[in-house]
């Protein structure tokens, strides 16, 4: 199977989306010029290219993307080509509205934006098809394609009739009868027993809450839906260019998706990250989106397929990098495993919903000061191509995730509306971060022994083989520490007797679960060496078992908060930031889990990425990183001993002299 | 008429919904093995059974139901019986969608829920009726059963078209002509005269402020529509059972019913009640609530149909009890008059939407805190149930209601959004409770000489007869205190000259209410000795008019805040919750009005029904109540004199030594 | 062509709505004698008559109006007479619901408030137009008629299918081709090419951002459709009476029409002003919308055609006027240049959605304050009218303004959703009053010549001809002050090469606009002699460009913030309010603008029209304004001199001795 490095071949991938349809042809040969001086080695061509390449239904219009390729090729510019399918043409909604998508409401998804289509529509996939055939038959054998690029960001959903026609079909394939999906989601429950299968839609606007097992499903019937709509994409261009690698664009984080299920069917995995260049802690999460990226990549090499040279345009206020920030995180994306360091989009659009979304080259043009730091980080990145070639990023340390999980948990009718999976995660994550391990992500119920010390910040849903997996992975001599309100309920949103899984119970030496507390929004409780937030429990520990930490005041006084089994640890709140981090800290010392580089500052961070060292310097404040051996610096190729100064934003790629 | 007493027989009712339809039948003999240990005496089966009964259109499994009510009566435990009729089965929805209602915005409210039924709907109807007739005609003669329960917490609407037609019928019956109706509504203001019956729809989303009559209308519609359901399921099961009482579940203080008229048609009133465990009053509620429902049941006693053993699941954040308030507010439910406390569920459920809301055996099971407290209150109220029977909640103030005035109050266009009908009444209520006084509540045409004081909190709607009553009320020797924004409309929400009916200024002692000055969110009004907040008015007092307090600064400056004229009182403002104790204190001593004890601590209540006297503490320190006689101590069978110490949440029933 | 002069002749027009049809005709001799008391010379009838003159579809009820106009006439009251086609009756939406009006996500507006119609449905038009026609043929020769008033605060849309189709003609007409429509538009962005007219439709509910020139042109349809409307009713009564002027009320500083487009349709410009009692501001507030109104007017005299005479009813909280706040703010409308001072509404309603608005004769009636006030107001309007005859209110300063701007700006995905053209217009009109500068507005592309200075607070879009206007009119000799994100786009939203227009930037001293930065909600940026909020911007300065001012700190420090370039200077954020102020008063010096009396105390306002000097005291504590001359105070009748003291909410009209 084709991969990545079949693409890069010693070379980091530098380019982005490019959408010449949108200018005039003289235009791209500045383009050309422009991607030449800035180092650009691969653009992705052909996203919203729909329109242009069928103006009517059945026509083709492949005039002006045969000269593009031509001429891209003629610059040795390697073209990612991608099917146009994410945005039909309004004559599609015109001649089929049945095409067009349906919200819980009722109301129709219109064209006029993108996304516009439904996944159950056998029409749209029809002519997704037919477009997609006739694009890989017509470039399989051009020079200048190297990959496959399918849709982009897969993210609708449909309520209407066809998609519970759909609905139905993967229910019937899921649950074989009538009984299995009454018993699975508990109908007896509200006098919902379904006596025919023509009885179940789409959890569509209700008077009162909704069944979670069906919201459950049809949230997993939508990722498997896009996916279907992927698959049948991806196998028509393999069968034209069985060579050449396929991918999706993922969003970073993002709900929709099974992103573990999702990735198994891609060459290869890459994503689309946005991080506020406001958020102080952006760094943090373009570290975690790596992680998470890389891990569903098997720990090899991914693609950044999107994101910004400047500000975005979809936030309420959106924000520019500062100087510095763009070539940052550039940076840390190979060090996290990226080897394709790619921007939405080349050239800002000057018409369009997404002209103020910046570009590679912006509205104020090749003097500004953007477009000098892109060219700036097209060198960096061409300088480290070939030394990071078929290196891994090192981590020992695993975080526990899974989209069924998130999606079981983040229904109404819950405990608490305060608690978000994907900020509970991020918490963790952050501490790990700010103490400098590199942390990988992981499915409960992966191969979890490659991991010094595993953490599960919290999955409300834990079917009986992750439950396995984990007590496994502890008696075999792995560290586990788990967080609140986990093994809750089993695969089908079921409530475990006892409200939290026996065996999970047993692991972490938890006799009883009395009542769960959760907080008031600001609210906080006083475990002694740190306040905890969100949550917290009224637990009954097991014999044995020992207390980290007590609640104290309150409810809950004198109860543990805390709890250590041997080399298992359970948190029934959340710490606040330092605590947490202290708290991983410790876990991770037992386990024997070191930092990339000792004694490091504060606002630095370290990852080692096969024989190299990065350092990245999130702060604004020069620092100085004291280092115990002699190296060489990549970037500015000067030999480096004893410490190394970095400045704002500041960072090195470091290998060991030898 | 039969009546609750019918049922308890020296007993109080103790248990809760209970749902086996849920649990595989091996279950329910442990469920009649705890509700024995708990003290459990009746349940509630059958509310969401109905896709249990009757699977398929017609078909009817009445199997599993025989054996329960066997089960339950061989462990000697009475059932009532719910009619399944708030859930129709999903194929009800799919054969006949006509039967789904429709919100205001046009959308369709889908099954996969609960009440998904249009009150409009005659296929609806008749389906209810056909399975209420064949429960009623199977179980009349079980000797399980001892009362009905029809439907569950009546709260749907319908704008669709066959409500339009309803509502057409209800129209023409209350108004007979459309002339009448045109001046009912005002229709000559805004083009919107009714030239023919047709015309008129329910009030659909518009471009801008809808017709205020009209929306009134159709909120005294509503009521009345699920009034027609709730009376053609309570004639059928009468006409089986005429010994057996009848009821539907009320929400508490809910705004969807006229809960004046609702109650006369209930062989005995019942009530849901969840004050948040966290309110720190929501004891007050509690007590409010179980005013309100004993006067629907004109002083009689009431069901506590529903409470939760802990923490409800609708809330943002649910908070669980802690230990003691669940009993607290039990006994709490008793002194105020009910004659039965059980809740909302027997056995938490492991599915659904509900699975998060408390049960009286939860999910951590038999060993937990939260069953150990069940079993408690079970046993307290065995002991009280001999000692209670046929006794009286006394009250000798009455709080004035209307669900009238309250759907003409809270419409747009008004004065002021933040003038909140029943925060009113409640910040009265409260007040009273402050002040050690238990209340009734009493409609304003009501017979109010059982009452030495009247208060009035808020009543923006008042039709003529009740300002006749309330001015022959005073003019007899009764003593009012009313509140701002009373009187200003009549039944069609028509304004009265002068902005408030005459005969209630002239009874009030106000000669002209010059301007209206709502304030803003947060805004307070200097009134001397306190502060006003949420409203404020421009009043000219009548010659002779006392000025209890005055406006201090800003635009009112030196205009009368509190007004007295005999024994008549106005408050133009809404006093800080001190001063408007303060003042209802005040007019209570003045009407001869006592609290149940004196000298009582401020975090307890004392309430006496009939010849016992409950002590209820709703703060955590322990305090001690001085105690003029010599009692037995009903809970703990000991004598008590001179004082009594309460610990947290203690409680004690005091009946005096002969 | 008539204007409102032929209606005033040398008085000053008083009066208000008047909804006869609400009363019964007694109440109507009641009305005629209490307007006679007031001063009221005008009122406006018939704006929601429809239903009343035409009970079922042809019929035709005249009769009451008939008797209505000989009353008024008879009273010396004249008649402003309204097509009642704002809203239609009920028969209308009944018999044909296609005149019904579909929202963005495709929910009908039904019947039953107001403003119910399609602008794009031919039955409607048809019905309206005769209405229109059987009116104004009736009462053409009525000697009460004076002016005719079109509908009412005209302010719909639609996105059905009746408006998809006039939508298609609009944009034929437009374009002309679909080639320029697709260039237009940049259709090439997401695949959007429409290759068929057929396949445009409103920009209706969508998966994600719309096309934002589609979005534009879609408000630029709906402004035109509804002026259509409007042109075909005045066309009709224009052919009946050619001698009476025609106009239609404006809602003040309203987003839903291209003002300066629809002003030029009529023969006088009419506007309704509802400034918030509470508003510390609202004097401020009502100087800006009688600025715009009568650049609307061309600068000659304007209508109030309602105000409230105390609290109006759509506000969250609704504050009725303090003691003397009326009078001043329907003087301060006459300095402004008004010759109409009407309110809404003559009586208050007892029913219908708008009861608790105020009407100049109010529910507590004539012995309240309120109509005590209103006729202080008639009295000194009277003693106004001839004074003020066919003078003009004298501004050398014009506030740039345009609708199509406010549209463009206003979309999603634009770089920061604070950015509120109203609002930065607002602070910049409000920076020139509290300057005691009297302004105008202009359009960007109208003759600026007769201003000395010209402040353009923030124009997002503009078009080449009115870039050029500003470059001739500096060029010129004219002094400009130019605000952060100006002339970023063309006609079309198409961003201009380097984000902002180059002959803008030549103009202003700026080399290069290197990102735009937006700042927080909240958020702050230092430049040195002032905070400035909103928006900043990393600029480079032109060579031999002054820097007025500079950024401090954060990431543009010591980028500039205020530039000067000869006689145009550039303000790149919103400086705080004295800053701002200052700002514009340097500006104002330079261009030799002095404001209409020296030495004011900070809250009275100078303003003068024609030979008369108006004094407005917005305080409350008594303050004395120096006068350089001997004037006659003509609403007192007495001479002043040296100094005036004014009371709270004081108001003086000075005429200066001879």
């Amino acid at each position: 199977m084709p991969g990545l490095s079949d693409v890069t071949r010693g070379r980091i991938l530098f380019g982005g989306d490019y959408n010449p349809e949108q200018w005039p042809e003289e235009t791209w040969l500045d383009d050309v010029r422009l991607m030449k001086e800035a180092g650009v080695n691969s653009v992705t061509v052909g996203v919203f290219s729909w329109a242009r390449i069928e103006p009517a239904p059945g026509a083709r219009d492949f005039g002006w993307l045969d000269r593009l390729m031509d001429l891209l090729h003629a610059h040795g510019i390697g073209v990612v080509l991608a099917t146009p399918t994410s945005s039909p043409p309004p004559w599609m909604g015109r001649l089929h509205p049945e095409t067009l998508p349906r919200d819980e409401d009722g109301r129709t998804e219109w064209w006029g934006s993108r996304q516009h289509f439904s996944h159950s529509s056998a029409v749209y996939r029809r002519h997704a098809a037919a477009i997609t055939e006739d694009l890989a038959a017509r470039y399989a054998g051009h020079p200048a394609l190297t990959m496959w690029h399918i849709n982009n960001e897969y993210c609708t959903h449909d309520y209407g009739d066809q998609a519970a026609a759909t609905f139905r079909r993967w229910l019937r394939e899921r649950y074989d009868t009538l009984d299995a999906l009454n018993e699975a989601w508990g109908t007896a429950f509200w006098s919902q027993h379904y006596g025919d299968w023509e009885e179940i839609l789409p959890p569509r606007r209700a008077h009162y809450l909704k069944n979670p097992a069906h919201v459950l499903d049809f949230r997993r019937y939508t990722s498997d839906l896009l996916l279907e709509c992927y698959r049948a994409e991806r196998d028509i261009v393999r069968r034209h260019t069985p060579h050449l690698p396929v991918t999706t664009n993922f969003m970073p984080f993002f709900a929709g998706q099974d992103g573990w299920r999702w990735a198994r069917e891609e060459d290869l995995v890459s994503v689309d990250v946005y991080p506020d260049p406001k958020d102080p802690l952006g760094g943090q999460y373009n570290a975690m989106i790596g992680d998470l990226t890389r891990s569903q990549a098997g720990g090899g090499p991914w693609m950044l397929m999107e994101q910004a040279a400047g500000a975005v345009n979809w936030r309420g206020v959106n924000h520019p990098k500062p100087p510095g920030l763009g070539r940052l995180w550039s940076l840390q994306a190979v060090a996290h495993g990226a080897d394709a360091v790619c921007y939405f989009q080349w050239r800002q659009s000057r018409q369009g919903a997404e002209k103020f979304h910046s570009g590679m080259i912006g509205h104020p043009g090749e003097r500004a000061r953007g477009f000098r730091e892109i060219t700036r980080i097209g060198a960096d990145l061409a300088r480290l191509g070939p030394e990071v070639e078929g290196s891994r990023t090192r981590a020992d340390v695993a975080v526990l995730h899974d989209w069924h999980s998130w999606w079981a948990g983040a229904q109404d009718g819950r405990p608490s509306a305060l608690l978000d999976h994907a900020e509970t995660v991020r918490a963790w994550h952050r501490a790990l971060w700010e103490e400098h391990l590199t942390a990988a992500f992981a499915h409960p119920a992966d191969d979890l022994t490659p991991y010094r010390l595993v953490v599960l910040p919290h999955l409300y849903l834990l079917d009986d083989t992750a439950v396995d997996n984990l007590v496994r992975y502890v008696h075999g001599g792995g560290h586990l520490v788990c967080g609140f309100f986990t093994g809750v309920a089993d695969q089908d949103d079921r409530v475990r007797p006892g409200g939290m899984d026996a065996r999970l119970r047993a692991l972490l030496g938890i006799d009883l679960v009395e009542e769960w507390w959760p907080l008031d929004e600001g609210e906080r409780v006083d475990c002694g060496e740190f306040r905890g937030s969100v949550w917290s429990e009224e637990l009954r520990a097991a014999p044995g078992t020992e207390t980290l930490a007590a609640y104290r005041g309150g409810e809950l006084d004198g109860r543990p908060a805390v709890l250590r089994n041997g080399r298992a640890r359970y948190l029934s709140t959340l710490p606040e930031p330092a605590a947490l981090r202290g708290l991983l800290a410790a876990a991770a010392r037992t386990a024997g889990v070191r930092p990339a580089l000792d004694g490091l500052p504060d606002d630095v961070e370290a990852v080692r990425r096969g024989e190299l060292l990065f350092l990245l310097h999130h702060g604004r404040a020069e620092t100085v990183v004291r280092l115990p051996g002699r190296y060489d610096d990549l970037l500015t190729g000067t030999p480096v001993e004893g410490s190394l100064r970095l400045g704002r934003h500041g960072a090195a790629v470091l290998k060991e002299r030898a």
